[in-house]
């Protein structure tokens, strides 16, 4: 954080702790421990192993200096309570998806993942190489945040139905769960959406409350158990083609460690983005042959609804493109996903496509 | 590393001062400085700078009590010396691509690319999840190295040709540069196979020395100028569909570390590996235009010419089987492709393949 922003930042509630390190940083000395409160239930697969993974790294290399604790949804403020806990100081950072948190901004929805949009190597592209992390930055000092990306769930599943989708219209009056900008794009079709965290999930699908819902894949949805509530899953979805997992540290936090604290927070968290994609797709394929075995149909979505989810999406950011931060997140997302995929297929796209087709 | 390997390792060839630390971890006390060599010139686009991004990393966090000195390739040993300067002693470490240290161990090959082999993606989840670690290491053991992913180019293109390739048999007689095993490969077509470094391509080509290159993809390439030597490029090539680099540090020096200083080796590589593969893949999309606009013609080659080097390159993995290393990682490597890809197929092709069709 340059002065300027810090200066912004304490305008907007940084505490009076903070102020004195305009003079100089006040690094903390000695050992500290930081709590870390997420948005995910003790020990979920995949989600909560991301911040323990980012925890991980940054306690190994801070050899006792700096210490991580993980704590699961519930135990410090629930799933969704994380974001305001950390901007008021409660928690010093938090783990979860960030599109939990469009009700404070609607940006917030482009660092996980909104419907028609990026892949994570695309995401990852625009991240580190384009605006993304910049932009993540400029939400961050607006709520008193130092954000990272720090897991990734890769494209999600189109999720579990009750019946088959023949169209767009048997979303219609459909109960599901999907949280994000891709839950508003599924209201579009008729479908009475709702936002569940992750751990409420299986209870809400199996008492009826809901007909469907999406998770995150084969893995984590095996994992969670919805295969013994319903059998049609549809493996390709518009919602989230590569979710990214965040985490936001209270700023004040974040400026008190040391130049080489502040770095394996910021490579700890890189790498545990890289390890938990890595850990979703290297499981999720031997776990869509369990469920097939176990006797669920996987299916893909008709064009009709394809096309459906497409101009619904488009419609949901147009809603939100009065706000200055929105648009102009979106005019970059949407421009750095344009060059990265032109590129993409033309070599791993062409590439996979003839494996495919010549090793049969 | 465990007791046992240690033993292995030195009666290999460990220093005689590595002996003192079996009794216990003799850590070096304050700060030290390490050299890296690598196998690409000084500044060259996107290898170097993985090699430079892990180096900064591990700097950045080790606040002095460590410092790597990154040595382009020819300031103290040659491109292709590195390994054996590392396993000598001569430098710390190195930066390269592992399939240049075939003729050291053929299975080397895995760890940057195989032809028909893995994406990037794939690559990450076997390295990560899967055995693939395991075995880098295994391979290190011998060598008295202690490996590590640090880069990753993408899938790389077909290169760049003085003829349009109508068929496998224009490949006969072509003086092609291609290192590896697909370079391997390409000669069973009848190609003069070139393994020439990065630095000594662009000269070969405008000299007529060689027909046509590979080396990476649209932004490495305009960088290098082949583009001012020909203009028929293919974008999808068969050979290093998602190219790792390494680092090897020499073993001994790696187990005087501390261990949060080997944490952040660790972590500070797998970091560059990603922030690498998304250098390169953010910025070919505006390359290829830029190429394009300059009058280079974009292809693919026909499924016969796919065909050829599918049976090729299964040609050049069978000649290599009677080695019980070699058999053990490629037999994991390939089981571990088949898993990934059947649930990227699914998911992450299904939707991108529709994106597409729906955004046009």
């Amino acid at each position: 954080m340059d002065r300027r922003s810090f200066l912004k930042n304490t305008a907007l509630g940084g505490s009076a702790a903070a102020v004195t390190s305009l003079a100089a940083p006040a690094y903390a000395q000695g050992n500290r421990t930081l709590t870390m409160v997420t948005t995910w239930g003790r020990g979920l697969a995949g989600v909560f192993d991301a911040a323990q993974r980012a925890a991980d790294n940054i306690n190994g290399m801070a050899d006792g200096a700096l210490t991580i604790e993980v704590k699961g949804a519930g135990e410090l403020v629930g799933a969704f309570e994380v974001f305001d806990a950390v901007t008021a100081g409660q928690a010093d950072l938090y783990h979860g998806a960030d599109y939990y948190f469009v009700g404070q901004h609607p940006a917030y929805a482009f660092f996980t993942s909104v419907p028609f949009g990026m892949t994570a190597q695309e995401l990852v592209n625009w991240y580190y190489h384009g605006e993304g992390a910049a932009f993540h930055d400029e939400l961050g000092e607006i709520f008193g945040l130092k954000s990272f990306l720090a897991g990734n769930t890769g494209a999600q599943a189109g999720g579990w139905f009750s019946k088959e989708i023949n169209g767009p219209e048997d979303f219609n009056g459909l109960k599901f769960r999907m949280p994000g900008l891709g839950g508003l794009a599924l209201g579009k079709l008729g479908a009475s959406v709702q936002n569940l965290p992750g751990s409420e999930v299986y209870q809400a699908l199996a008492s009826g409350a809901i007909d469907g819902t999406e998770w995150i894949g084969p893995w984590a949805d095996e994992k969670a158990g919805f295969q013994e509530i319903t059998k049609t899953y549809y493996t390709a979805g518009f919602h989230e083609p590569g979710a990214g997992l965040s985490i936001g540290m209270n700023r004040d936090v974040f400026n008190e460690l040391t130049p080489a604290q502040q770095k394996m927070v910021e490579i700890g968290c890189a790498e545990a983005h890289q390890w938990n994609l890595a850990q979703f797709l290297s499981n999720n394929g031997a776990a869509l042959q369990r469920l097939q075995s176990a006797g669920v149909k996987t299916m893909q979505f008709p064009d009709s609804v394809w096309d459906a989810f497409g101009e619904a999406s488009d419609a949901v950011h147009q809603e939100n493109m009065g706000d200055d931060i929105y648009k102009r997140v979106h005019d970059s997302y949407m421009a750095s996903m344009a060059s990265s995929s032109s590129w993409i297929q033309k070599s791993d796209g062409a590439y996979t496509a003839q494996r495919d087709r010549v090793l049969g």
